[in-house]
Parts: C-alpha cells; sequence; structure tokens
C-alpha cells in the first residue's frame, strides 16, 4: 500500500487523559482512535494488527477442535437470572438498556450454555468446544490503562462443554498448550508464565497467562527455572504447596493478564439445566470450562514489551506490513514496490513528500519490523535494515526480496 | 468437515414468536440461535456465510479504494449533539446505558467525522473512503421479520470524506457499481433493482437496492425495462419525472431494502466542524456520502428469495459448503472425503448413523449447491446432484472433482 493513499497520519497531539505507553505509541501511530475511557476504533493499521493476532489464535483454535461461532452482544435477562448473574449487585459491570430490558454481554457462558440446549442431548454430542472473536463490554471503574483495560473491548471466549471431569481436565491441557502456542507466535512467549490464580466458586485454582511487564496490573511470584509462578492474590502456603511452589524460588514481578482459563466443572448447567442422557439413558450436568483472551490487550501488551523509545517494534507475526519501503527521493522506490507486490509481500510503500528525517521516524514509530530504504545513495541497490537493531546493509532487489520469501 | 462432528442440529422445534421465513429455515438448519426479539448469533453454518458475504462486499469496497477500519459501538454523546442526534425524540432508535453517560451506535456518521478531523488537514488528504463490518444496535419497535430487521445486526457502513460535490457524484456512481456488483455475486442480482427513496435534509433523493420478495415491507413502483424503481414514500408526478420515470411503465412490487446509498453534503461537517485548506489555504466542510448493507438481512433476503419447500438453496458464492458429501452405508464416502479435502474443496461430509430420508431431507434444508450421494448403489462411483434441480447423475470421482475446480 502507498503510504501517500493511507489516510491515516501519526500524531503529535495525544488526548490530555492518556497516560498508558501503549495508547500513547497506538495512538500517535494511528493505530487507535479514542473515543471514550477505555474505548478505542481500530483505524487500518491497528486494523491490520487486529486481524494478524485474530488469525494466530483462529489457527490455534481450530487446532483443538474448537468451532466458530458469532454470539449476540444483546441478552436476554432470564437466562442470567438462572445463574444469579444479573443482578447489579452480583455483577457490577453489567451496562444495560435503560428499562432493563436488555444487557450487552460481558461474557457468554450462560448464552452458550442456553444455546447447546437445542444441540446436545446425548453423550454422544458431547464434547463440544465452540469460541468466538466476540465484542465485550464491561463497565470498569478504572480505565486508564489504555487497551490494556477496556470498557468494549474482542475477546476470544471459548467454551468447552465435555461429559466429565476426565474430559475436561484433558482439554484444559490442550488449551494450555494452544495458549502458550499463540503468545509465542506472538512474540511474547519468553515473557509470559502459566500462573495459578482465583478459581471461585466451583474450582480451586484457575489459570492465567502473565506477561511480565512494569505496566502489568497484577503481581506474581514467579519461579524462572520452572517457568510456573502464583498470583499474589492466592498466595498462601496452602496454595503454594498445592502448585509445588518454594516461597524462596520466587522472585516478585508485575504483570500483564494476557489469557485465562477456568473450570465451571457443574455449577452452572446444574442450575440451567444443561444435561446430556449418558450410555444407561441416566441425564448428567455438562461440564463447561471457559477460556479468554483479550485482543486488544494482547497487542497492548506487544506494544508496552516490545516497544522502544523511538516505538513500536512489532513482531513479523503481527505486524501490519511486513516490509516498510522508504524512498528519500520522489520515485526512487517505484520500481522495488512492484517487485514486492508481484511477489505478494505485503509493503507499506513510503511515497509521501516528506523529510527523509520525517520518514525515518514515522517508520521507527510505525515499526514494521524491516526498513527498506532506496535512495540515489544507495545507487540501484537497496538499504536493508531491522526495526530492533542499529545495523544496516546495502543489498541487490533480488537478495532483498529473497529473504523474505 | 464430518458432521459428525458439526455440533449444531437441524431443528424441529422452533420460538413460538417466530413467523419470518428467513428466521424459520436458518434456525431449523441450525445457521442461527435466537437470542431475544430481532436479535440472533451465528452458529458454525451460518457463520460461514456470513463470512461469505463478507468477503464478497470486503473486496468490492477495496476496489473502489476503500480502507478497513474497526470503529466502538459505544460512543461519546458529546459527538452526537453537535448534530443534535443525541435526543431520544429525533432519534428514537438509540440503545443508552442506564446513565446516559453512552449510546451504542446504531449508524456511524458522527463518529467517523470526529475521528476524521485528525487526519484531515489539506485537500491533498482527500478524498478518503472508510468503511467497516460493524455490529449495530436499534431498539426498533417492530422485530418480527427474523433476520430482515435486526435489533442488533451487522452492517458494512462506508463512508466517503470528498472535497466538492463533484468527487462525492462520482463516487457514488462508482459505490453504486460495486453495489450491483456485490448483489450479483451473492446471487440476487437479478431480483434487485436501483431505486429512487427519500433525501431527508441534505439531498433530494437517496437510493435504495430494493430485492423483489413477497415478503418485503416495502412498496417500490418497478419499470423492468429500464431496471429502475422509485419507493412508494416518495411516489409524486415531480419525483417521477426527475427519475425519468412514466407511472404507465411503473409495476407495484413489494421488496426488501438490501442496501441504501446516501448523499449527506457539507451538512454535518459544517456542524462539526470537519474542514480541509484548498489551494488557495482556505478552510471548506468536507462533503459526506454514507453507503451501507446489513449483512444479515442480505443473508435472509437471499433466503427468503432462494428457498424452496424443502428448504434454503445457497448460491454457491455464499454457501458455507462446496459440496455435501451424503454416505448412505457407513465409511463409504471416506474415500472422496479425503480426495476433495486434499483438493481444497470446502465440503460438508454426512457420516453420521441416520437413515438416508434424514440425511437427505437435511441436505436439502441445509441447501448446500452441490450435492454428492455415495452408496452401494452407486457402485465406485457418485451420484451428483444439484441443489435446484431434480436430475441426478452418477459419474466417476476424478470427474466429479473435475467439476469443482
Amino acid at each position: 500500500m502507498r503510504q501517500s493513499e493511507l489516510y491515516t497520519k501519526t500524531r503529535k497531539t495525544l488526548p490530555k487523559d492518556e497516560v498508558a505507553k501503549n495508547a500513547k505509541l497506538l495512538l500517535k501511530g494511528g493505530f487507535v482512535h479514542k473515543e471514550l475511557a477505555g474505548v478505542y476504533s481500530y483505524l487500518p493499521l491497528g486494523l491490520r494488527v487486529l486481524k494478524n493476532i485474530e488469525n494466530i489464535i483462529r489457527e490455534e483454535m481450530n487446532k483443538i477442535g474448537g468451532q466458530e461461532v458469532l454470539m449476540s452482544s444483546m441478552q436476554d435477562p432470564a437466562i442470567w437470572e438462572q445463574n444469579d448473574r444479573w443482578d447489579d449487585k452480583k455483577i457490577n459491570i453489567w451496562f444495560k438498556d435503560k428499562e432493563g430490558k436488555t444487557g450487552f454481554a460481558w461474557s457468554h457462558e450462560e448464552p452458550i450454555l442456553n444455546m447447546m440446549k437445542h444441540h446436545v442431548d446425548s453423550y454422544k454430542d458431547l464434547p463440544a468446544y465452540v469460541y468466538q472473536f466476540q465484542n465485550k463490554f464491561r463497565n470498569e471503574p478504572r480505565a486508564k490503562s489504555g487497551l490494556l483495560r477496556g470498557r468494549e473491548f474482542i475477546m476470544k471466549d471459548l467454551y468447552s462443554l465435555t461429559r466429565d471431569q476426565v474430559g475436561l481436565d484433558k482439554f484444559y491441557g490442550e488449551v494450555r498448550n494452544a495458549y502458550e502456542n499463540i503468545f509465542e507466535r506472538a512474540g511474547i512467549g519468553d515473557k509470559t508464565y502459566f500462573t495459578f490464580a482465583s478459581g471461585g466458586l466451583f474450582t480451586k485454582f484457575s489459570h492465567e497467562f502473565q506477561t511480565l511487564s512494569s505496566e502489568g496490573e497484577d503481581t506474581i511470584y514467579l519461579d524462572k527455572k520452572k517457568k510456573l509462578a502464583i498470583n499474589k492474590e492466592i498466595m498462601t502456603d496452602e496454595a503454594l504447596k498445592e502448585a509445588g511452589l518454594a516461597k524462596g524460588d520466587l522472585s516478585e514481578e508485575k504483570a500483564i493478564e494476557v489469557g485465562n482459563i477456568f473450570k465451571f466443572g457443574t455449577g452452572y448447567s446444574e442450575k440451567m439445566g444443561v444435561t446430556f442422557k449418558d450410555e444407561n439413558g441416566k441425564e448428567n450436568p455438562v461440564f463447561l470450562g471457559s477460556y479468554g483472551i483479550g485482543l486488544g490487550r494482547l497487542m497492548a501488551t506487544i506494544v508496552e514489551v516490545l516497544s522502544d523509545d523511538k516505538g513500536i517494534v512489532w513482531p513479523e507475526s503481527v505486524s501490519p506490513f511486513r516490509v516498510h519501503l522508504v524512498e528519500l527521493e520522489k520515485g526512487l522506490g517505484e520500481d522495488l514496490y512492484k517487485k514486492l507486490e508481484n511477489k505478494g509481500i505485503d509493503v507499506l510503500y513510503d511515497d509521501r513528500d516528506s523529510s527523509a528525517g520525517e520518514k525515518f521516524n514515522d517508520a521507527d514509530l510505525i515499526g514494521i519490523p524491516l526498513r527498506f530504504v532506496v535512495s540515489e545513495k544507495t545507487g540501484g541497490k537497496v538499504e536493508v535494515k531491522k526495526r530492533e537493531e542499529n545495523k544496516e546493509e546495502v543489498v541487490t532487489y533480488d537478495k532483498a526480496i529473497g529473504k523474505l520469501l
């Protein structure tokens, strides 16, 4: 794409109330626009990153047998009342319409279970794994962390319905692996740790995936050798023992929760009457698991963790383009641009009438991992530089393209 | 995909309040689930159709220079107040939170213009064409037409910002062509007519794309020869004259509005202060156009128009799968299933333990345009039948596959 045709510009002025690094960089780079506290729109560059993240997650969900759906945002109070989760005193983040006739979903356990009643009769219909990329609404009292804590945000939520605890445990392990793949592919695998966390009503522990960052809202205690952590919220001698962790091996760290997985067991199914006939014709409640990743939060975490003082440094897997082609004299980039496009390589071509300094600053801010510069100085060749390195190399077009194929 | 693994089933019982044919068929086939009046979730088969429709539209939007974004649902009242469209007395379909601090977007003219203020300074920044696939909320008093009139629905909304009326008119024509391509590709081109409709405050006419259907809520007067219609709402002698239509050539028809395109001119930009510097440094308001297609409504229209008494008949372009492979004896379809998958052909393989009758009924209901049947009777060959035809043909696997490549 020609940068002269991209309608967004990098910005110098920011909303006054914006304090989070992730939001500042994403706003400056023209990735997002702020609508309200905790509410952001995705502009073309940001949407490209979001879609790349979505595709990584989709591939990993499909690999473990997930079937994609898209549930509505508007929800029926009657369904939530069955589990006593409609009451504002119980769930204090609901957005509801004025008349209280509908709520805008902050999660989907109840609607998924209710929908499943029509499709699960017998043990033969289980297991079923259903997921979606869907817009959640949560009336968070504090929304000052940019895209890390949204009041509106796209979530991948996966739900497992299994016959028994064994099936739930097995799939839970598969999701853990899938999540590890996702965070690895998204470039933050080495900073992300499987973490014991609060289990709520139905199970002793849930688990979180926590990415080390000074901007994190969570505090975890990490055993780096075991690559295992425990959330401060549940840190007791008993919990440590059950998690197989020893106090002396742990360091206190700030971290961002980039994913969580949760076993609900049969609690909700019993209340909502979601049952299946077993081999003997007896009705049993299904076992429910619930597994979330916030896409905006993951994008923001990548920005928090991988940016430098010049701007964002996208991993190749989620970058809006593979190459940022910068020409320093008008028209000098045309030939290479066409060659790259012909090879099907996604390239942002800076063909604007701007100074070299402005172009380099914008390229650093936008953070595409590979920068190609053509100028009179490169004389028919191209200067190749990785975003996170300082060394440049002048090579032929063919060699530069060859590395990308 | 193996049908035995698809978690949805075809359904025989329907919600009591469901009267619309499109919703009945989509519910029976397991394409959607009803959450509330006018609120539907998309199940795996339905989501596949939705994504196919989305991709057709995306291709046509990109061809005319559209840049994809994703705006938030939650909106800032202050932005809408600038145009006097926050007041419930002016816009009576808002869903707002209890405290009136945010509204859930029913359209995006104001947020798009507000966002554009950060990116449009000079005439060089125009034109800009921005579109999205985004969830709209409209508190419709009557929502009894299934997916034809949703209270929550995904819309493709495109906005054009141009320097002047000439630019607006030119792009308006390009959108018209793009919309004609979309409806043609979606299989309803021959029943869909460009229609003069009410223009509102800023322009004499808007235009709708109306698809002939007895279930349509609109009445249009159609000149079949000219392939041009006028909405009953604006039918006056003067309007007929301006549209170039003669009363005697028109037939009265019921129709579904599947798209609409609208010229706002500078009305909103002036109120909101969205201006650009022209060649002489003078500030001018941008010209706005707005262009919508409801994806669920388009899906529902295809169902209304192309189904028969046995079920849905999807056009190949939007069908959830290209082939429905039905085996009548256990395991007989495995070989052909693998061959089709290896060729990258999207196939739903009915490997269930069901009767032939049940399988055929489900295949007709689900409506994949091509049915392959393997049984002992076909003896190593396959019986090929188109959904909308009655004649069958028994051919070799290679010949059946060859037709699909």
